[in-house]
């Protein structure tokens, strides 16, 4: 765990006051800038020490196999990896005739700040070469919201006392050595050196490098440029092999003395076009990056982001760890999808290799439900996104003996890359998260032309999966059998409430959108008995629950297992490192919230003491050793009463990657979680739900929290809500026609422009006291004094 | 599917009248000699052509890494790998100055018999060379039962019609070029040159290598010997190199001379002996059989079978293609068991490299019921392997979080080799089979020694398995989860009935077990709780039964699943290769047979009704995509009255490796199938079941057999049972004070020397008319001419 010494709470940035060597893995992640497109890790601006380089751009990747010892019909033959591709951010630095180096000479200060609100991280160095030579250096780097294609950093040194050589080499590198990607040797030998080299071009000030991916064939082009404003003279050279490009920069400064080398770094990447369109293209972003310059870029980095934080903004008051963290997770959420562009959001963005950059049910499941609220034009693209993979998922449904389509459990390209069908294959509800997703944008956003865009053959394609896997039992019940809900210890199970309560919705969804669109569903070969047989299934759906125990079975017989023994020796660790899945598919063990999910997403199924019931039955068994769980259970615990355990797991939530909760922030961030910590405060503590497609509130507070502002868009509106312990406040921040009907505690209400709808908190007495979690697994409290001790 | 043309119908051996060129895959399975210990394909004297040259020596393995695109906790990282070993079987011939080969020249008659009533596989040849030169070749080969490490290979030449100098090389080679044995590099790497060269001998007339394999450390030697006769002289001589060794007889004959040579080959393998011990063990032992000599191996061969024979033979009137196959069954599962002295009894017994030289469940399942019966120091045997390996499966069941010891689903020396979890270690009956082996060995022999050695031992741990998985419910029911029972189309289920029944019946054994041995028990540790908690569980099992389809559920849930949709594309194929696990798993389809074999094993538990409307039920529904099914589908159908779907059961088990109905005949011989044809016959018409200790039998024929003669051991006695459609007679062939209690149509009689028992049939009026099979998936009729039609 991450303590607060190295990230102090501060309300708009991440900062990192001294260089903390042992936590440089983390840093590269939690310092890591994209948007969208590109990704560059937080590596040091002369790349050593690292522990993981990385620079990505979305969707770019590398094909390898997947050796099975058993294999089986239908099994995933080929995986995709993301790659690190030609790293552009290096600038090193010799001081005289010494490099510098963190590690050698003396490291008189150095930080590092990540501006949540001009989009920039930043470094100041002072060092003293071993031979006591003097500079300061302060670089800026950005990757471009306005600009797609571009990165930048703003590179200047300054000679402190003694005059001094400074010579400058900023680079272009491929094929940079990389971690042991696999202990599997055939998959460490295609992922070892992926790129091979295509064509070289120098520019006027840089060069570009284009190389294709061995497997994948995907072409790369990576392409540098500079503006160099030196105190004297200084020389500029440039050389270019197959896999490296290097600008050299030499002058000599006296002391106060400044050289300063802005860097353009263009990106492209395509599957079928030629290289010279490829290298075309990065020189001329380069071109344009150059026209801005470095303060144009930054300025429409800030424009871009003031924009953001306008209509997404949350602000906690009486909580500054929970406040510091929530804008963290907002930022990398943006980050993670501003430029997408119908490429798909990764579990991890552009942060890191970790789950081999593959996208999940994360996306639709947490992300986007952020990202619908705060910025609209991002959701509606990761939705196009699925669409646009939509082939690969009817092929896979044909492979699976099934109609529709059948989305990838975890994919880049959108074929299935899961290699454990249990988990991957069986986790079926993915598709009705999507078909929610896609639902969700339409009412909350109240854009109704995505739905014609590539909405529909969603819901349709979704629909006919689920009735070609569901069946109706003798007595009419429709059942979903033989699979895997989000709680991953337990697999291939039957009547899994979420997966049949979801399902059923899909189901319902699409009926409506063939209801409101007859063409369009016609066009799609929807016949008329289809919509039909689709709100039979959804009306007859079958939802375990026992009787003796009034509790929902999270699927059919779950409440019958044994309980999971806890065993003293390993005290709250993941229980997957010391248990097979034998064991934990049939016990009463929850990895991640399933059932309390389902309440979470299916409010109107359950009613409030079924809902207070389970949440006291799930908390007990429930490990959350997924990141996806403690967000879920925030939102829960607040809705039946338990509020201070639902700060709690907010902060769980929210933390995960500034405290490095999960101990694999290095391979990259906790994306879903990040957005689920904004869920735990506005869906939580904000009680926002949509209900018949109109926005419903409820505040409640924490004892910790005092006061809790957030915004977001809603039907083309910025709602603006306020709460503390006593009254909530509502308005709209358009013009003057604007206005938004909404549900306040039960209350129906309009919010018009200019007149703020005001309430008293309608404070709710839990049904239950608040339930304990298994031995070893209960949330750190927010606030204790034990989160941010160590480091 | 391999005609009658290429093996005819012979009652007592199995012929090639003709080279089968393209069968040569399946007779080298079929042709496979073995005696537990040594085992050698078929392949040719001279080497070539081969399909899979095999020389194997049980229990000697390689292991290999199990690669995991998806690793879990408790996944098996090593897997073992039968060996090639040195191949000693090689005698190549020149004749002039040109190879024999059965390609070149012309092959006037080639002939080829295995003799199942002396052991031997003799081949006769006339072949004249492209040069126009004519030989006669004999030769015969054995793997003697009598002498455990000793093969041996009598080989003759004649020459016809001119003068020829011929030219015999009788080698050792090891680390022959196998068949690619994984699409895997890293495990085709480490198999394809397991054998680390040691240490070589000349020995007077032959040679002595010794290899080790590479990973597991296991050394092996073999050693060839030879006697020589020729009309006149010849000179001889041997080369010895690292990896093969020859020794070369050169002579001149005339028409009608032979040259004669008797090669003995000696095999040995060890853990722990150092390369002299073992050298010293074979040159011993080729010592010992040359001093036997080509007759005397030959003789106590032909003695050892008379014995096996005597008791165990099956004689059916009216039916020779079952008549055949029955005995081909009989001579490779003794084969397999005879001498295997306290190791494994692979799947494929020795003769060939499927399923990686594992041994399964088959073996206390499928084998050991027969070798009980007729071999029962090598059921003995078997079971005191089980035993050995109890340290690998106690460390199992701790992996797995469980008491006692779970034994591995495949494994060549006892560490769970299997890779896909839901289909190895979930299949947790293995455990309760195996338990009752050791119990049906003690009450069939009536020899107690065995359960004082080990058998206790083995059920105490396996009881203490079961109790530690299994759970009782709120009701008190005892219940076990989420495992796989014997039908692979149906993984991770609950309630598995299979498994249920056959648990409890492993808790009651051991509990009475230990209540006969308190004393050995206590040693064990057993708590007196212990059986207590035993005996609980057995009482309280859970059995799901459909009441509104009067039928058993196979498992929890299982009748209420959809059915199959077969598909009209592949019809008769094995439904995996067309169709995903996820699919499978929750569909009212099975692999093979599970509730109809607990019918089979658990008689007592199921009314006869119950069988007849069961049989019914799942007879639709079973697609006998495993070899393991026909037979007990045989059995349960005799039982219930279908005698004619019995017959073409019995045909189907017991023709899978002479017509190759598998079509993997190639890889290895299925001895569980050629065991349960067995059965079919002896358990199926003969009505064989075990009561209360006692064997009861009820035999009806179905109308293509018109008597059925059957030999088998009971307490030491040796019991005859002939019958046919009208009297059934059974006799004791033992001394005069011999007397055998049984049960003959439910009426208890006893049986004495010299007096027959002799009783007419009792017929049973079927409850139901004979069930239809899912299209495209009924057996082949009996007798039909399509079962000898393709070749």
């Amino acid at each position: 765990m991450i303590g607060a010494a190295v990230f102090p709470v501060e309300p708009w940035q991440v900062r990192e006051p001294a260089l903390a060597t042992h936590r440089l893995a983390q840093s590269e992640s939690v310092f890591a800038l994209a948007n969208g497109h590109i990704g560059l890790r937080g590596n040091l601006d002369e790349g050593e020490p690292h522990v993981i380089a990385g620079t990505y751009l979305n969707s770019f990747y590398e094909q390898r196999p997947l050796p099975y010892p058993e294999g089986g019909y239908g099994y995933p033959e080929q995986g995709q990896t993301v790659v690190n591709v030609t790293d552009g951010k290096l600038i090193r630095l010799m001081v005289d005739d010494e490099p510098f180096h963190v590690a050698h000479g003396r490291l008189l200060t150095h930080e590092r700040v990540l501006d949540l609100r001009d989009g920039l991280l930043r470094r100041t160095v002072d060092w003293v070469s071993p031979a006591g030579r003097r500079v300061r250096i302060r670089s800026s780097r950005l990757v471009s919201f306005a600009q797609r294609a571009i990165a930048a950093v703003d590179y200047e040194v300054e000679a402190v006392d003694r005059e001094v050589r400074i010579t400058v080499q900023s680079a272009l590198v491929a094929d940079e050595e990389q971690p042991q990607p696999s202990a599997d040797p055939r998959v460490a030998a295609a992922l070892e050196h992926p790129l091979i080299a295509v064509v070289q071009d120098t520019e006027q000030h840089g060069a570009v490098l284009l190389h294709r991916a061995r497997a994948s064939g995907l072409l790369l082009a990576a392409g540098m440029d500079h503006a160099v404003t030196a105190a004297g003279g200084f020389d500029e050279e440039t050389d270019v092999r197959a896999d490296w490009a290097r600008t050299t920069v030499v002058t000599v400064l006296r002391p106060g003395e400044r050289l300063r080398i802005t860097k353009f770094l263009g990106y492209a990447w395509s599957s079928s076009r030629s290289p010279q369109a490829l290298r075309d293209q990065v020189a001329g972003a380069l071109t344009g990056a150059h026209y801005a310059g470095w303060d144009g870029l930054a300025d429409d980095q800030r424009a871009y982001l003031d924009d953001f934080w306008d209509a997404a903004d949350v602000e906690i008051d009486g909580d500054p760890v929970l406040q510091q963290a929530v804008r963290f997770g907002l930022f990398h959420v943006l980050q993670a999808g501003a430029r997408a562009e119908r490429r798909a959001v990764a579990a991890k963005g552009l942060t890191g290799p970790g789950y081999d950059g593959h996208a999940f049910w994360d996306t639709e499941g947490f992300v986007l439900p952020l990202l619908t609220y705060v910025a609209p034009h991002a959701a509606a693209d990761a939705l196009r996104w699925r669409h646009s993979i939509l082939d690969q998922a009817r092929r896979r449904a044909r492979t699976l003996g099934l109609a529709g389509a059948a989305f990838p459990w975890r994919t880049i390209h959108g074929e299935e890359c899961s290699a454990y069908w249990p988990a991957g294959t069986a986790a079926l509800h993915l598709n009705a998260v999507i078909a929610r997703a896609v639902e969700r944008y339409r009412t909350i956003t109240g854009d109704d032309a995505l739905e014609a865009e590539c909405g529909l053959e969603i819901l349709v394609e979704t629909a006919r999966l689920w009735v070609s896997h569901g069946h109706h039992d003798a007595g009419g019940a429709w059942h979903v059998d033989g699979v895997t809900g989000p709680d991953e210890y337990s697999g291939v199970a039957d009547d899994n409430v979420f997966t049949n309560l979801m399902a059923a919705r899909n189901l319902r969804a699409a009926a409506d959108a063939c209801a409101r669109r007859p063409e369009a569903a016609a066009a799609l070969g929807v016949r008329p008995d289809e919509p039909r047989a689709w709100r039979t299934a959804a009306a007859a759906v079958h939802v375990p629950y026992d009787e003796r125990l009034g509790v929902h079975a999270q699927a059919a017989g779950f409440t019958r297992y044994a309980p999971w023994a806890f065993a003293a020796e390993h005290p709250g660790e993941p229980l997957m490192l010391h248990a097979p899945y034998f064991q934990l598919y049939r016990r009463q063990v929850v990895k991640q919230a399933d059932l309390v999910l389902a309440m979470h997403w299916c409010p109107e199924d359950f009613t409030a003491a079924q809902k207070a019931r389970n949440v006291d039955y799930y908390e007990r068994i429930t490990v959350r050793d997924s990141s996806l769980s403690a967000c879920t259970q925030a939102v829960l615990c607040a809705e039946v009463g338990h509020l201070e355990l639902a700060h709690d797991y907010a902060w769980e939530a929210a933390l995960v990657d500034l405290r490095d909760l999960h101990a694999n922030t290095r391979d990259g961030l906790h994306l879903a979680s990040l957005a689920g910590a904004w869920s735990a405060i506005v869906e939580g503590f904000g009680g926002l739900r949509e209900h018949d497609g109109g926005p419903a509130l409820a505040p409640r507070l924490p004892a910790g929290i005092t006061g809790l502002r957030f915004r977001l868009r809603h039907s083309g509106r910025r709602l603006l809500v306020e709460a503390d312990h006593d009254t909530v406040r509502v308005s709209l921040r358009d013009g003057d026609d604007a206005r938004l009907a909404l549900r306040l505690y039960g209350e129906e209400v309009e919010v018009t422009a200019g007149a703020v709808v005001e309430r008293p908190v309608v404070p709710l007495e839990p049904l239950l006291p608040p339930p304990t979690q298994p031995p070893g697994y209960a949330p750190e409290r927010a606030g204790a004094a034990g989160r941010t001790g160590s480091s």
